[in-house]
């Protein structure tokens, strides 16, 4: 079967048509993909980013993000049918550790994860054990299912700072951002600021909810943020660029007393003024790292259907997975946010499936 | 000046235009009332309902929904200014009990009433204590501004029970129950599901936001909310009702370990079957009284201003406040969501302000 | 193998010693009992009174609080090994349904119960999935460890509601409002009144650390509790009593803004005043079954351990599990706190393991 | 009156016996100090560190925990009575900012602190106002009751982590960090671990109920905390010590999913694996500030009437006011845990009490 796979600890991918195609064991499902949604990580481990390095095994195939048909059920497996629609969280918990024993597997200690340490989604089938299976509501498109994973992890940085009613400042317009500013918005936040350094980006981010998008290179911004908030600051700071100083100002522009919830990624130490701008604002940070295992699934799944949460606009490209050295560029050049996979699109179905014993 | 005033123990108000203006003492405002909100409670004080009988006390001027201009100013007085328009909470929370010394005067001890137990806002002018106040944003009309208090009972309900992304129930779509809905809606609900006896209130839950709106009086309704949520029972219901067995339905169609807000006036004792509703089942229960001192007023006009909240299709009748026998007729038949009376119109500010020494 | 059963629909068990012993099978523990807890549920089975009888499979082996070793282990199991002091969580979840899927496994919609739908621990051996095994720490005593599974269900109480720095209540000092009592001093709670129609109860419950204890059939209780504490009344109701009659008395002694966790099972519907000691008085309740998988067990074992909890004292009798008969009618008689059966005491553990393929 | 002044922006105070006794004005209430609490930050303001310039008024009476007598009533005054046992809240809060107005004034954005920019309790008398008298309870010495302030900080900390049946690391030692982890135990903690570079203090927190206390100049400290929690690190960090390296290996120390409380003052920027110890750990930071008014008082007073709570080793002088220079330099050498100054012991209160027109 084709797969994507990271073989070389060099920058770029290996494409390959001649990829085992993987079988189900007890417990697990096999499923065909359709369409596959390109993160910043994969991006991350194309370029073989030294903070990727640790976390992915050579000869892997990568992708976590991912939809496609259910292909074939491993013994025992009783939750999901041949054919169904399925997405799949990308973390796999080990159902051991303290934190999957006591209902936080989303920072499980051994955790695996789709596309770094076991195979991923960048391929015509991928398997995943049964519980990390999400099927599908009808009413969702297959681009935005592809995305279910990034989707998620907006959904768990907004629940966790808890918006309805509060002014939010977003650091960091890019795709999760943006969909972190719409699901936002969807949960009754007030007043919505943006920032970003993309002008492309501040555009978007109006265009999903937001009522101000600053640059985030001016640094009269904090400044700005607190006078659009009445002069106290913004209630809550969802940080998802990663950048030590959008951090630092983000927190320097919080309320006092206000909710920080980081998902951004550093990738080298930061410097905070801890003591005024935690300790003695009384401020709360969240380290927001995956998605809650499955309460986060079942809210995006609510609020995509009965909602009102659109999502359409954070997909700018669908390219055959072929082309897949056309969307690193896109990413690169700051051209594209969401691009989606599309995977084997000729192909039926019952062709696709792999013979089994 | 005018005033609407419960002056006999039986049923019917007493209109007079020769109530004294009132003077505003230290640390108090006048306000000049342009309108105000017609509240369920107004008309149980009107009809002389049992339950409100120890709350009253006779010769009170009604009327605690409200929105005028700031007409002057006790000693003291600093975060408001003359002309400003501004409404006003209508709970005078003592200051001194353990609820108001630890951030819950909204279960103050020694509460008095604004239209129940101190003069209210059924006439010219009111005066409340500074903190009280609450000036409004421009971009809220009157005939919302009028209506805070109401918005801020169903925030605090629904805040409370917290609808993010999760399945909701509200029993009893009156004004409450409807603008709780347009607020779960909001807020980030996923399916909404209201139920009431009046097909016309369940038409108005489907305009405000609700998925689906079932007959109260039909008793197949809950088996119809837990299929409509997958079988499982809604994640949170909202009891607006305050029938008992509307109470006892929502509490067993309500899913293992979901949460209940009750708001509801229930008038007698409730059976429960709280073995298998609420202790078998890990369920929370929140009662709900006023609001958030003012925590929920910033989330009201955060979510007004910023969130996209629109209540116009919840207020039904504005009418002269001289005609309020009218108002009452209208709400007796059940022909009226929210009512506002409309006060000293032709009345310029300036002429109406009392002469102060 | 000698096992304790239920094998008529009437008053009483059967003892058998020609149980065929249990196989692991795959993902399963075996456990040799050593020493069983018996519950008031154990006693209503053995009564076959009305609220059992659903639950119950006619033929099981009861018995679900127990300590053994490991004696067996099914294929893929990992965690324990032979020979282990291991406790185990009544309660099989089914792992699939939304509570199981979100963290809350203990409102389980699919519960098996040990000892009700499926055989349990009044028996030689007795085999729970590998996740439900808890190993004991050797610091606690086998009797201790007996009933870790009521010492969960206080420790879930008293954490629902949170008793640190606050007053608080507790109907009915049986065994399991007993422990909560010690747990909640552990806990740090300020003022603990506890009530029982049982004198006997009440200075157990002073023992354990309640600075009062009032007849629970004295009407004024309620006003007492009010004025211990400082005429507000309790911060915390912990209700195990599931009498209609403390359940209301207790909530409607709570204080304004307070917090009830109802653990008691009430046998029938409960008429409360939800007007007055719900809505109005802004309280919380929380249903409360079983314990959190397995965050409550952690708690218990972090207590025992590290936090100087001491439940020695609950503990009346040690009864060999053939003089059963005696245990029920002690249990009657209302001679008796909590009873631990000793199960097998002369056999060394090498001869009874079963011989297995 | 007597009174210890910051009067010179140099190292040291100016003790004088020609104060003005200060009169209660309206909502005020005089109170004559028997015994103050030396904190910290008084010695941060003796030496005029630079953490403290911006923050105090030249000429302030310095001193901010206190107990006394009631010595006179300002205009309006009902909640207290002369002669009656009070401490007092050394925060005023403004009472009209969003902090304020949602109840959480114990981050008011226009605090006023009592012995820095205001007059403090270094003297016979100081004047507060009514709303932050706290009157002590019987049961609690004039020392514990001196230091109510600081206790209210170790509780409010532990309080916000929240600590029963948790692990719980605690680094620094000194007098708030022993506070808490004699607060830690007295709420249900499992196993405390203290760090401290100094063995005496180290020694104190074992006396206090830690169960293992660490050198925190021993680099390998953080493996070892890791260890006695079985591998899985702290749930719960509460640092104390305002040491950037101790907060960085607090933090790294955690368990994935624990939290951390911070209420040591960093006396310059941090920096922070936050990748690592914030974000993929997905913890929890809370900054903590004073104390929540007034239900962190609340909690300090049921606790230590209720709650077995003891203190008094924490208190390791009782220092005459007059001898001040001798408990800075104690303070300095680190021979001191808490001191306390007994004000105008010999004198009756009768007689220091200032005449009033």
């Amino acid at each position: 079967m084709f797969a994507l796979q990271k073989t070389e600890p060099t920058h770029g991918f290996t494409a390959t048509t001649e990829a085992p195609a993987p079988e189900p064991g007890p417990g697990e499902v096999l499923i065909a993909v359709t369409h596959a949604g390109v993160c910043g990580t994969d991006k991350g481990i194309y370029e073989w980013a030294p903070w990727t390095v640790s976390h992915v095994s050579l000869g892997v195939t990568v992708g976590h993000e991912l939809v496609g048909r259910v292909a074939g059920l491993g013994a025992g497996v009783s939750r999901v049918r041949e054919g169904q629609r399925v997405s799949a969280e990308g973390h796999i918990a080990c159902g051991s550790c303290k934190p999957c024993r006591t209902g936080e597997s989303h920072v499980c200690k051994n955790v695996r994860v789709l596309g770094a340490s076991v195979n991923g989604g960048f391929a015509d089938f991928v398997v995943v054990p049964e519980g990390n299976v999400w099927p599908v509501h009808d009413s969702i498109s297959d681009e935005t299912a592809a995305i279910l994973d990034p989707i998620g992890n907006a959904m768990h940085t907004v629940m966790t700072a808890g918006v309805a009613g509060r002014t939010v400042l977003v650091t960091g317009a890019g795709v999760i951002g943006a969909i972190s500013i719409a699901i936002a918005r969807a949960a009754g936040a007030g007043t919505i600021i943006a920032t970003d350094i993309s002008a492309r980006r501040r555009e978007l981010a109006l265009d999903l909810g937001a009522d101000h998008a600053l640059p985030g290179d001016d640094p009269e911004w904090p400044e700005q943020a607190r006078h659009l908030t009445g002069g106290d600051g913004p209630d809550v700071l969802l940080e998802m660029s990663g950048n030590p100083t959008a951090i630092s100002q983000g927190l320097s522009s919080l309320r006092r007393g206000g909710t920080a919830a980081l998902l951004g990624v550093p990738t080298k130490p930061v410097e905070l003024d801890l003591l005024n701008d935690v300790v003695f604002k009384g401020a709360t940070i969240r380290g927001v790292f995956g998605r809650r295992m499955y309460e986060t699934w079942h809210q995006v799944e609510n609020m995509l259907v009965g909602g009102r949460l659109n999502l359409d606009s954070v997909i700018s490209h669908r390219i055959p997975i072929r082309d897949y050295e056309r969307a690193f560029a896109l990413m690169s050049s700051d051209q594209a946010m969401k691009i989606v996979f599309v995977i084997g699109e000729d192909s039926s179905l019952t062709l696709r499936t792999p013979a089994r014993g």
